[in-house]
């Protein structure tokens, strides 16, 4: 299954949403108006936005509001990246400029800021006050995250503590979007509690694909150096599988007590973590995330929606690593 | 009239403004806490919370919705001024060193935007989507402002820019608080229509008084050089004044064509700018906004809390200049 064919049932719905976004960013400065358009086009799948529209789609929910949730919450993801690519002074974003790498940090905040504020005004536009309260709930969870990190550093090398960052991290938007769209549905709780399940789920499964892919994919493809995540000491799922296995690897004690070896040396414990089968652990465990994914989508309207957000959760996990 | 007077029918409402807003903080890394609760205690006058408190209860809103709403309010001004600080490179604001004096970029970002999440959140919680929706636009006003100002510049040398520039920065906020408070409240669309204008003619008469304090200040007081502004080459109410009076000032042409003059030239002319007639002509048009605004509450109950608003435009512009 391609990328395509689950978001088939929601093409025309997408091309809604990036003309909305799109719209955010005009009538302003021309430099401005380039930059949000170079975000945006270098804003990867639409997942979330998919993910709105799909659940929304499958339970009855109005189109027009479903749009404005989806443009939201793209919008509010792609102001977090912003941001974060300020904080982690990253120059590259899939392997495209970060707008940190050629403007001002004053600029970048204040782009963030302008999509942040776009972003609260179409979730307000999406008329729920529950919709609004997730919206603004999820943002602070995303923050709460990311503070954690800067100020506590990597944290505990265990996987409550992982799990707990890549939901803050990711999950949390993807809970957002389906749970958000779920309660502009005429549904009961039941059915928007799978919802929230089906997104976290989802979400958990899709950060722990994209921390492997950090060790498995090649460096033109990843738009980074391989193993970026380790070279500055943030152990992901891969690195914790491998340290489940080989608790007493010199080089990786030396990561999780602050230390950073040596190029050449951390090359080499890359190499490690790549060659052992704590990749295919790691991969294992987003599967399982993926299926409980599934799982919750049970009693869910059968019918082309559901089957594409069945065939989203095979999809993440389904690549060889 | 002090500011203890206009504020006493609000005095308690605004102590449990205060702890909500301290609660925001609490339960987080030490550091972060730190800088909140000192960013929290910089905090100036709380204006914009006794405006919501205010208006609220002169007509008849809930007590604990408008505490809500307040903190929300305040804790989005406070959040501007942090990304602010930075975006302007401030060192120091109220006398006081900014976060961003002492604090990286990240930190700083990520500060201020903790302190959105946590905003836009009690925001939610006030429990109204129509005040959602204010609060929303409003920050979508006060960013385009900052936007349009670092991306054009200064931008031409009138009072309808600087008009509107003042009502990004300023009066859009008092606005919202005036507004949103009316919202939340038992009231026809007139009576929250006469709010509104009361918030953004005291906003604007607030600006300009603190535009003209930024030439007559004494440096101590105002924690930065006299004539901060236009040092940076901005143009505010005085300079546009005595713009108005000696168009042909060399210096100033100078400054209004991007070029910056010395340091003795620049302090003469503010010195000249101190002595001119501009410094009432600018108060003036102050009053006139305070008066504007008083009027828009000639309609509305008559009580403590109209009093408290009548006093509190009468105390913005009564100062000596």
């Amino acid at each position: 299954m391609t990328t395509v064919s689950f978001l088939e049932p929601v093409q025309e719905g997408l091309q809604a949403v990036e003309r909305l976004m799109r719209l955010q960013a005009a009538e302003h400065h021309r430099d401005l108006n380039a930059a949000l358009q170079h975000l945006l086009s270098a804003g990867g799948k639409r997942l979330r936005p998919a993910l709105v529209l799909l659940v929304g789609e499958m339970l009855g929910a109005d189109k027009e509001r479903l749009t404005t949730l989806a443009a939201a919450i793209e919008l509010l993801h792609t102001a977090t990246l912003v941001h974060d690519d300020l904080i982690d002074g990253s120059l590259l974003r899939r392997g495209i400029p970060t707008l940190n790498a050629s403007w001002s940090p004053a600029a970048t905040v204040l782009t963030g800021d302008f999509m942040f504020a776009r972003a609260a005004r179409l979730a307000a536009l999406a008329g729920s006050l529950e919709v609004m309260r997730l919206f603004a709930e999820t943002l602070a969870i995303i923050v709460d995250g990311e503070i954690t990190q800067l100020f506590d550093g990597p944290g505990l090398a265990d996987r409550q503590a992982y799990y707990h960052r890549i939901y803050a991290k990711t999950a949390s938007m993807f809970q957002l979007a389906t749970e958000a769209a779920a309660r502009l549905s005429p549904v009961t709780e039941e059915v928007v509690a799978a919802l929230r399940h089906y997104g976290h789920d989802l979400g958990m499964a899709y950060q722990i694909v994209d921390d492997i892919l950090d060790f498995t994919g090649d460096q033109v493809r990843l738009g980074k150096p391989v193993g970026s995540d380790l070279r500055r000491g943030l152990i992901t799922m891969p690195t914790l599988c491998y340290l489940e296995m080989y608790p007493d690897d010199a080089d990786l004690q030396a990561v999780m007590a602050g230390r950073l070896p040596s190029e050449e040396r951390m090359d080499a414990l890359i190499g490690r973590i790549r060659g052992s089968e704590a990749i295919a652990v790691a991969a294992e465990d987003a599967r399982r995330f993926a299926r409980q994914a599934t799982a919750h989508l049970a009693d869910l309207p059968a019918g082309p929606q559901r089957a594409a957000l069945e065939a989203l959760a095979d999809y993440i996990v389904e690549r060889d690593f």
